[in-house]
């Protein structure tokens, strides 16, 4: 199975066990798409850059407000959540998911699925 | 009591409901800050400045990633915790919290501070 298709099946399976989570991808830090499972009608390049320029701004601010190194970055909206982990060598992972989500839930899978691409990327 | 007392109150009882949240603060969205309970050594600008920035860029991605309208913006670093929720007329009530803080517990006592906030802001 080559690398892509590792992480794809990575991404795959954090949606199959959290079924509140929408969509997932795999950011590098200057907000290219590495691979996703999201929905068609969703714009990949706009996700990658709007998650990727949060991600960096979450850096600086856990640094400027003494919270040291920054590790995951949440926005919960009225129709629910946006989760990014810092994964491995500069990149994200994000999850999207409905606001029925239960949030730790979530945090454990991601985290889980972080230990897996760390293998990998 | 005036209002400015009223918000500092909130923010103090805050800060003794969870023993955890070592600062709390109301900022308004052009990053101002309103009231805060900071540590002294902590530069209160620019504190206001990166919060506010980053509530701007969580309310943008909330929207583009279709997670509706920006309630609440969390980073986790190494060192503990930054949550920002939102507030009234544009503010937004920051608290920083420890790496020992039950995140849970947090969102509840925040909210909690929101409501009285609202009543005054």
């Amino acid at each position: 199975m080559s690398r892509v298709e590792t992480i794809n099946r990575i991404l795959r399976n954090l949606q199959a066990a959290s079924p509140a989570v929408e969509a997932s991808a795999l950011i590098s830090e200057d907000g290219l798409m590495l691979a996703s499972a999201l929905p068609q009608h969703v714009d990949e390049s706009r996700v990658a850059g709007v998650s990727a320029t949060l991600s960096t701004l979450g850096s600086r601010a856990a640094r400027e407000l003494e919270r040291g190194d920054v590790e995951e970055v949440l926005v919960r909206g009225s129709y629910g959540y946006a989760v990014m982990i810092s994964a491995s060598a500069g990149t994200v992972l994000l999850a999207l998911a409905s606001r029925e989500a239960k949030l730790g839930l979530i945090f454990l899978d991601m985290r889980r699925a972080v230990d897996d691409l760390r293998k990998v990327v």
